[in-house]
This record gives structure tokens, sequence and C-alpha cells, in this order.
């Protein structure tokens, strides 16, 4: 999945060039090109569908050029999670009713590629053999307010549990018991089932999304899948997997984990998860010159030169018709400021 | 005189387009042209000489097309304000000995413009009937710490009285001390005199650099000017026309005047004669949205959006390829903040 908008990392991340096809540790491939290596060590290339917005076409056929046309699912309008992958299961299942999935965002950051192939293995194994519906739990590092969290009931096999409650956002106190219960994990929003599961889940809890994809049944997969998305997808819904089916299904596991990850979903998840110089500044890539300036994070393209003199724990992002200076306490204002923006300026700099 | 490289509002201002080359005040006119504009008042334009450094003739003609182009006199090297106005004197004086002169530097801010004719004219009177070295001197609305101040004796006419001393920058409590006791005037760096008074002050006072001049007398507004200048100008030492000339001659006077004058030297002094909008940020013609921001002056160019949170009186200069954020009361730091870039990335950035 990677057609999201990445609205706050703006103005980093852009309409016209989101989150998850930036390269945000300077490391050459982008976040969605990183996702991409990494289920190629489980599926090959020609089993990878990659479901964006229409307007991110060129984007994805640039950055992966070894998926072939054919697998790149283009949604003709933003509709959440719940269409996206409903979708993609029908189109799989057109292809083969006994597939098994696995869902995974595509700007997420994993940094122990091996103990996260083990998982999804494990996980695999898991739910091919039963209806069940696996969301991946991440151990958590710290009490954050940002994620989701799940409880964890019964053991099921090895890592993997019966899901007891999904729990939106915390706040810190409540966050804190949480992570010392020892009986909650992040909701990660990457997922494994079998295309199977997913479609019975979906004709349960979600029935009027899966009546439309029921429409048509028979196109998936052939020349005609194009235009019956074209004007049946927009009628969907707007609306998560998690708030359709997740918390409503009773056939839910979750294999707890612990690969490494952050879903990159704020400036300070960026913060953590990048190497910092000895002033504790995050340069992303970029040339910046410090005094007297400590904690910020600085995502600057190209050859730009930043000077800073007493800054603490900013983000300053610029993406050269825009910079933002902000601090990172306050990163929850940027979804307010793109409005304010959009407001004062239409979109021209969104 | 435009030849100055301004580094204090680096990097708005650039080594290759120096403070007096831009539109400051978003006023459409140049710093330069709004100086051009003034004189014109007073001076035909084919009698205004403008020196400059080599490297700015294409903007000299670009901001000035009415300035023949023997009147632009191109500096090969940068040697301060004393060989400058020597070459100017000559120069002039070559033209008409008997001509009368008013020097002036090219990046001040003057806002009223009719008191300044005025005084001018009052000015030119009295160094026409006289062997006089007139600077002016601006009646001080504040200690400021920037500027040298000139302290005055006998009143001599309307306005004009000898000069008793020069003084260099003093402390906040000596500046509040002059500035009280009535007795000091800003040196504006501004003067007037006879071509023929600075010169009989030259040979006295900096003897070595009238002997450089001294050598050419024939060539001056011949088409040999050029080469020897080429030739004779780097040899001059680099010396200012206050050091070489006014702190030591006794026949100095200054103008007392009062046309709402600021040298533009600092960032500060830029914020102080700016227009401010309601949260106290002065923005230079660009488009700044500002959250808990206030006293802040931004110096973006072009269609650039900057969103700010949390910023109390900083600079935000953003040149393109350059971004400063520094607190105003950290301006003095800007110079080695210059060196320091010119270290690490060479002439790059400068």
């Amino acid at each position: 999945m990677c057609g999201g908008i990445g609205s706050r990392f703006w103005p980093y991340s852009r309409a016209h060039l989101p989150k998850q096809f930036i390269d945000f540790f300077g490391t050459g491939r982008s976040l969605l090109q990183m996702t991409y290596d990494r289920v190629l060590e489980l599926i090959p290339s020609e089993n990878v569908i990659v479901v964006t917005n229409e307007q991110y076409a060129p984007l994805v056929s640039e950055q992966l050029p070894d998926v072939r046309p054919e697998n790149v699912l283009l949604e003709p309008s933003r509709r959440n999670t719940a269409p996206c992958i409903a979708w993609a299961t029908y189109h799989i299942a057109a292809r083969d009713p006994e597939a098994c999935m696995i869902v995974t965002p595509s700007d997420h950051l994993i940094t122990r590629e091996q103990l996260f192939i083990d998982a999804i293995r494990n996980g695999f194994e898991f739910v091919e053999e039963r209806d069940a519906l696996l969301t991946l739990g991440i151990k958590p590092t710290r009490p954050e307010t940002g994620y989701g969290y799940i409880q964890v009931g019964e053991p099921v096999e090895k890592d993997i549990l019966k899901v007891k409650t999904f729990t939106e956002k915390p706040d810190l106190e409540l966050a804190r018991v949480f992570v010392e219960s020892g009986e909650f994990f992040w909701n990660s929003g990457i997922f494994l089932w079998s295309a199977r599961a997913i479609k019975d889940a979906l004709h349960r809890y979600a029935a009027d999304l899966a009546l439309e994809f029921d429409k048509g049944l028979n196109v998936f997969g052939t020349d005609g899948e194009r235009a019956f998305i074209e004007q049946h997808f927009p009628a969907c819904p707007s609306i998560s997997i998690d708030f359709a089916v997740m918390e409503k299904a009773g056939n839910v596991y979750v294999e707890c984990v612990n690969f490494g990850w952050s879903d990159l979903g704020t400036w300070s998840a960026l913060y953590d998860n990048s190497p910092k110089n000895r002033d504790a500044n995050v340069t992303q890539n970029c040339n910046v010159i410090t005094y007297n300036s400590t904690g910020n994070i600085f995502a600057v393209r190209d050859e730009k030169l930043v000077v800073v003199s007493g800054l603490k724990d900013y983000i300053i992002a610029d993406a050269g018709d825009v910079l933002l200076i902000c601090p990172q306490a306050e990163e929850q204002r940027i979804k307010q400021i793109v409005n304010d923006v959009q407001t004062r300026f239409d979109d021209k700099y969104l």
C-alpha cells in the first residue's frame, strides 16, 4: 500500500511526492523501495501487488521498474485501507483462490530484516492452515502515545496469541501501564491471512464493501477490471481495515515480534530512528552547520546549506518552495498547519 | 560607492548579489537604485559616478541603465573607501577641477528625502566657498553601539559645526552618555567637499595613496584610465577614508541632519526600519505563516512559503541554496559563520 499522502511530514512529504517515495535516510532507496526489497526475500516479484493512488503511477513505475504494470492497482480516489485491501484481495483471489497474503504499508522502517523474514514465514505457516486474521504486534520499547495497542489473550502457537482487544492511542499514563503489563503490543498495521479468510471476514463485517466488489467478481484479473474500479471504487466507504474488520472479527490473532520497527509516523519517530551527530542533531543527508543547537531534525533536500544557531528540539524541513520551522513538541500541529496553508494558498504548497 | 560585499547580511546578501543590489523593502527598487533616484534630485545623471568592484559591472548596468558606461569606475580589487574615493576624485577633477562632490554609500536607507535634499544643498553651499571636508552627522535617536560617533565643536554656519573628535563604536553605557550630552552625532559616511579640498587632504594625510594616483594625472578621463587603474589600484593600501583623512585633518566639519537615516548595517537595523505585522514580525515581501512567533525578521526570496512556530526574535534568511536561522541577538556572529562556511565549503555558499 503506497497511496497515502504523508501529511504529517509536510512539507518534506508533499502531495506530489509523499513520504513513501522519499529516500528518507539518504541510502539511495526510498521507503517504498526498501519495503519492496524486504518482501522480495519472501515473495517473487510477479506476486507483489502495489496499490496506490492513480496520481502516483509514474512514481511507482520509476521506483519499482521490476513490478509488472498489471500488478500496480491504481485507486481512482482515496478510501483508506479497507477498500484498498478489499480490491487487492479480489484481484489476488482471481489469480489464485488459495493465495495467502501479507498486507503491508510501504512507509515503515524495519531495521532487523532477518527477524522480519523469520516472523513472516512463521506467520504464513499459521494462516495457511486456518481461517485466521493475523496482525503483527510489536513489542513496545517505550510508552508511545502515538500508536494503537493490541492486548493479547491465550497463546496458540510460537509467538502467536489470540487478540483480546484493540486499543486506540492511549494517554501517557495508560501507555505506561500497558508497557509495564507485558500484555500490550503496538499495532503495526501489517497483516497476514489467506485471501479466503479476509474475503469471508469482509462479507461478515463490512458487507457493503464486499458486496460492491462482488459485483465485479468475474472482471478481476481481466481487461475489464480497470473500468469496473473506475466506476465502483469511489462508491466504497472510506474506512480503515482495523475499524471495518479487525476490531470486530472473532478469528483475530497477533504474532508478537521484535524486529526493530517504526511506522515513521511522526518527526519524532524519524528522529528516534535516525543516526545523530555529536550534538544530537539529525541531519537528513544535508549540509548543516549548527551553533548552540541540539536535538533538532533537519530535513532538507539536495545541496542546500542550513546554518542554525540557538535552536533546541526543532524540526527544520525545507522542501524548496516551503520551509517549516516548528518545535518537535508541537508536531501534532502540523496537520492544522497544512489546513491553514490550504485555506490561504489553496493547493499551491501542499 | 557600491563595491561592498555586505557579508553582515549573509546569506540574503551574497558575494554575487550583495545587499546594495537587493530590493530590500520589496518596493521594486534596490538600495542602489533608491540611492541613485535620491541624488538625481541634486545632480544630473551624467555627473553621477558609480564606483564598484569589476565583478558587479553587469549588475550596475542592469540596475542603472541611464548611467553612462564611462561613469562606472570598476575597481580591480577591494581596497576599502580611501582608494575608491581617491580614484573618483581624480576622475572628477580631470573633468572639472572646480567640481564639488557628494560621496555616498549606496546601501543606506533615507526616509525623509526632501530633508536630505535640503541638507545636501546647504552642505554644497558650504563646501563650494571654502577648503572644507564636510561629513554628515545624524542626530542619534537611541544609544546605538553599532555606529561611530562625531563630537561637535564650535558652530560655524546653519547646522554646520567644527568636528571635535571622531569616536569608534562605543559600549552601551558610553553611547547613553553620548546621546544625552547632545554633543554627539552618528557618523553617516556621507561626505561633501570640493575635489580640490579632498585632493589636498589626500596629499597631506595619505601621501602614499595620493602619489600613486598622481602617477596617472594625465590619464584620468582618457582611454588610458582603465589600464592605469588595473596596474596601480591593487598597489593602494586598503584603508578607510575616515582613518586615512577625516580623523587626521584639521578642516573637518559636520552638518547635523535628521532625515531618517539608517546604514542598514545589521539585521536589527533592517528590523527597526521595516514595517511590522501585528505579531511584530518583519516579513520581507514573502509568504509567512507564524504561530506563537514574534519579533522575527524573515528575508526570503520569491514565492517561497515559510511556516514558523515558537520562534522569538530570530533572523530567518533563505537564499535558495542557503538557509540561516539565528537569534537577532547573535547577529554579530554572522561574520564568524561566514568564515566557518568558507572553511568547510570554500566559496560555494558565499
